[in-house]
């Protein structure tokens, strides 16, 4: 059998009883380390796992799955992966490479930010569609995500913005002179993409956006305990704040719509940098006004 | 400490470790038996956790909740939840009551359908808002979600449809007499939910559902193992084929968008009820031909 396991949002300890259960049963345990982050070192997991972990990075997962997928028509094998399995299209891939090799395969659920975004207090049936926000450089700033935006502003639905990440990144010489030397890995900080967001609002100037009327909630280490950090408030609110208030990476940003219930009002009232401002902007900027 | 603690969306083992220690720390144990359904017996998740479980129904979550957060400020009190803590509006509100009364709280969070509906191949980013189905009667026909699934269509993006459930409905004639006896739970299938559809189409005639070229997912038990029924095709195809072929309740259906991308078609032609007839109308009336 092949086990794709969630690991859930932040420690070792967010893997469920099932997951962990499939894992000891496992020859082989693959760690997969890049379409998310841990949040935890890999000893740890190896620790209350009681295995070995086996690294497995974007390379390996698109180009050696028949490697990882070796013997599991006899054998448990697992691939474990931060948040929920079916978060990434690659695993989809390495699913339907299983199942034309005739691998049973099985999937072991766990959060997500997909789901966990509820801790903002934002309820989930009132998300549209979830954009993912990319670095932008001098000369490349990618801005398909602001139709998709303005699509869930349109109908007032709230937006998951997903924040880049920049893993096993090259530096130009190093890639020119084709030495597989990494750079630090980098995250966007949500000072940076509000910016992204402000500016992009410039360029495309629709209309969708306000530095000073539009409420955004960022959210990081969702679950995590006391590493968890939400802080809501306008986006020129949340964009004068320095990125170390923010809290450890990931980070995520959801965008407020206007179908913004009084009782979300409420509940993320608790976050915001200025709660007088919170409640004066939900009240003029979205009619959602507290009792 | 008030936990609020998910449980993921099969049995008892579907819970994390983090969970499970909060339980085995907490001196009073709720287990709320209302917003979704428990797959598994009570007594089945008490022997694991190790702890006697308190039923708590949904007046007793909604009007008894200074009761279930006695003494947290204190000791540690847990909320068993089906699936993740933020998929009800009911946990907003006690946990709004436990911060009122100083009372710290921490959730814990699990999958839920939110995040696990992507075990049908389709991609989660593709998502619009999310609608739930109440059950028809002969004079009560609320049709508020077709305003919202046409929302997501002429996006493009595909809907997830929760079904409706009915617990601790009492007949006509107990309600009258003021006797709290219960009628048995039901759930609704998904013929009854495709039905539902296709009436509301017919009313409503904006054109955004056919039977023969809208296609549709239907899950139940997801994550559950063997339990596990995933089916897909046409609306039509989904009506004609009996209840029990759909597995055991829960079930959940997934509209499918027009912004279907081919990966997401070779993905769910696993679940196909017939898989020449999904693939002639993903490319037909989808646009989205296979290779």
């Amino acid at each position: 059998m092949f086990y794709i396991i969630g690991l859930g949002l932040s420690d070792e300890k967010d893997i469920t009883l099932r997951g962990l259960e499939a894992i000891k049963r496992s020859t082989r345990v693959y760690l997969e380390a890049y379409t998310s982050i841990l949040m935890v070192e890999k000893d740890r997991l190896e620790a209350l796992y009681e295995r070995p972990l086996i690294l497995a990075d974007r390379e390996m997962v698109e180009t050696q799955s028949d490697e990882i997928l070796a013997r599991a028509d006899t054998e448990d094998i697992s691939l474990l992966v931060v948040g929920d399995p079916f978060g990434a299209t690659t695993h989809t891939d390495i699913l339907l490479r299983a199942r034309a090799l005739k691998i049973p395969t099985r999937v072991i659920h766990n959060a997500s930010i997909m789901n966990a975004i509820g801790a903002c207090g934002l309820q989930l049936y009132n998300f549209g569609q979830t954009v993912s926000l990319v670095f932008f450089t001098d000369t490349w700033k990618p801005d398909s995500f602001y139709d998709r935006v303005k699509e869930n502003v349109d109908l007032g639905m709230h937006t998951l913005v997903l924040l880049d990440i920049k893993v096993k990144e090259q530096s130009e010489e190093n890639l020119a002179r084709g030495r597989k030397i990494y750079e630090p890995p980098r995250y966007m900080s949500i000072p940076t993409a509000v910016a992204q967001l402000i500016e992009t609002e410039k360029t495309r100037n629709e209309g969708i956006l306000s530095p000073n009327s539009t409420l955004a909630i960022a959210l990081s280490r969702v679950g995590g305990g006391e590493q968890e950090c939400i802080v809501a408030g306008t986006l020129k609110e949340l964009l004068n704040r320095p990125a170390e208030s923010y809290g450890q990476p990931l980070h995520s940003l959801v965008i407020v719509g206007k179908r913004l219930h009084h009782l979300e009002v409420s509940y993320a009232e608790e976050f915001a940098v200025n709660q007088k401002s919170w409640r004066d902007t939900a009240r003029d900027a979205y009619g959602c006004a507290l009792e």
